[in-house]
């Protein structure tokens, strides 16, 4: 196994491309999308199962586990891979997106921002060299700069005075982050739907020089339009030979338009979540089975699919347990959508390195324009 | 495999007894303790992993089962193994006992009783006829003729009364139950904690003949002390050769105590209720995972427990994700406790076998006397 992180860019196929990143910690294939474990934990998964679904990476966020147990706690601990019992890679956000969505009193400055805690109202810090320490006390392979994300809607003047604070911490986040080899430090590019300050912010970047580039600011209720239109052009601005990570992203037809506009790498909390409120993802879209129709049918969720929610239990199961409110709802939901992302990453790659992504692509719309199967 | 159901005893020790239940759905190692799948499951565990601690036989209940998803859907559904998706043998009760505990406005006659649900205040009927009827439809292994639970506390008379309609019910359950090769009726000692009532009650389940004996009406608030002087006498009023099944226990102490004294079989949810409150049972007593003392250790909850939550993750981890209220901390405890119970099972057994019970309990109370590890 290698003990240094690198990309290797396999096949392309239109801008859409797929590779492999290899660390210290084990390969990710890409396009590849990471299930979210907030807290140390994929919701209501263990992480053998996350990984028996084909997943080859996690996301970890440091706000959350700042404030609970603490980076130095998991820090003695061993780290975060051991704490959770996940020896593979681990993609850590720097704190600043759910500093701005979920804490309390934010006092931003040129030097960072503090806030207070929506658990239990401490007050905390985070800046470049803080979210730094953080994410190497969690031990994070891949640790992302700090950044802010302007509250939406914003005027483009403040989008464009937010992107260029970013980028300043960006500069502040390299050179914290020190000489780490195996690890990877990841750059954000903001500003927001204008394409000059993509472009500005995509310049700044490069400038300074990371192991591989996100596209931030994305996925925060811009819509898909908005947000492809981006992507349209926002990717290229970014160095060929380095991953591109589309942060927050998101529904499947999110994930096959990004990935046909160039990106490598997403996370969102979509099939975890869904799995919770009884929304299940599969080949013919969106399945609520809380809905009385699922009550009598004896089906799978997707006949074809071969997670142990589908080859084991019932709509009408999934159905009783979701209405009872018995965790196994959770449990196989959950299972179910990380396996249907993960199924739907292995096309994508399958398709780019076959050089037929537009016929996938149109298999999957067709598929989704049929919708559910029939009520019996 | 077996086409009918028949008990073989193996071996015993003092009062003691070991041997195996045979039925078309697997065999039933005893002393045996059944988890509890209330509503179709065992709450927050996968039951190929309920199998994996060891389990032979899951408990399932009509009165839940009957209010949501309906004895009727379940049969249409193919039978409650194909529906949770458990192949092996389940028992299931007759709904008397949680009538009496969970539902509201109870009208009890000779003829049955009617009841409004806990959950929609629906109006419902049991009787013995029903009863049998439900568990049929189910596809239960092991049926338990339906019995009427006093509410504590009762006057001897009361409980007198209660267990002669009790027994006229065990006669209507056996004629109702009808001739099902395979499957079993177990009959449901009651007459609380007075000698004359038990042996009056055991000797008309004999007359009726079952193919195993449930004692019931202990475990129900009576302290350990009053619950083993009855063990002290009631299993030698029963049949040697069938199954001897003690309804509702217990804490690891009480099954010990239950074993001693000639008893097969026992279910209780504390090992799947105790994990979703944080609670841990060991071979050196309960750990109560949300105190503070955890926070820090590195140390598994058992290190000679060989479960997941053992093998794979720190007391400290434990601690953070039941503090956080993640669904991973329910699942890792229930499995733990599951665990715990069936090794504690198969550590009768083996003892038991080899003629060596008294030396295996002394070292149980000594093990628990000793308390949890120290604090680090």
């Amino acid at each position: 196994m290698t003990q240094r992180f690198s990309f290797e860019l396999t096949a392309t196929d239109g801008r859409a491309r797929t590779g492999v990143i290899s660390t210290p910690r084990g390969e990710i294939r890409t396009p590849a999308f990471m299930p979210v474990g907030t807290a140390g934990t994929v919701k209501a998964m263990l992480p053998e199962n996350v990984r028996a679904t084909g997943a080859d990476i996690l996301l970890g966020n440091t706000y959350h586990l700042m404030l609970r147990p603490t980076a130095e706690r998991v820090a003695r601990l061993g780290g975060l891979h051991r704490f959770m019992n996940w020896d593979r890679p681990i993609l850590t956000d720097s704190g600043g997106f759910q500093v701005m969505s979920l804490a309390d009193l934010r006092k931003l400055s040129e030097e960072g921002v503090t806030f207070r805690s929506h658990i239990d109202g401490s007050k905390h810090h985070l800046s470049p060299e803080r979210s730094m320490e953080i994410q190497r006390l969690l031990g994070s392979d891949i640790v992302m700069a700090f950044d802010e994300c302007p509250a939406l809607p914003a005027t483009e003047e403040a989008v464009a005075q937010s992107m260029r604070l970013s980028m300043r911490w960006a500069r502040r986040s390299r050179e914290a982050f020190g000489d780490r080899p195996g690890h990877a430090l990841f750059g954000i590019m903001q500003g927001g739907v204008t394409r000059d300050l993509r472009e500005e912010s995509a310049a700044a970047l490069r400038e300074i020089g990371f192991e591989g580039y996100a596209i931030g600011g994305l996925a925060v209720g811009e819509g898909q339009e908005a947000m492809f239109g981006v992507l349209d052009y926002a990717p290229g601005f970014l160095p060929e030979d380095r991953p591109r990570y589309l942060m927050g992203v998101g529904k499947p037809d999110d994930i096959v338009g990004a990935v046909e506009r160039g990106v490598d790498m997403m996370d969102c909390v979509l099939p975890s979540r869904s799995g919770r409120t009884g929304q299940a993802w599969t080949r013919r879209g969106q399945v609520n089975i809380k809905n009385a129709r699922h009550m009598d049918d004896p089906r799978p969720l997707d006949e074809a699919c071969s997670c142990p929610a589908c080859r084991s239990y019932s709509r009408a199961y999934l159905h009783h347990v979701f209405r009872a409110q018995e965790i196994i709802a959770s449990m196989l939901l959950t299972w179910h959508n990380l396996h249907y992302y993960q199924e739907l990453m292995q096309g994508l790659r399958t398709a780019i390195a076959a050089g037929r992504l537009g016929e996938f692509v149109a298999a999957f719309h067709a598929a989704r324009a049929e919708g559910d199967i029939e009520p019996l």
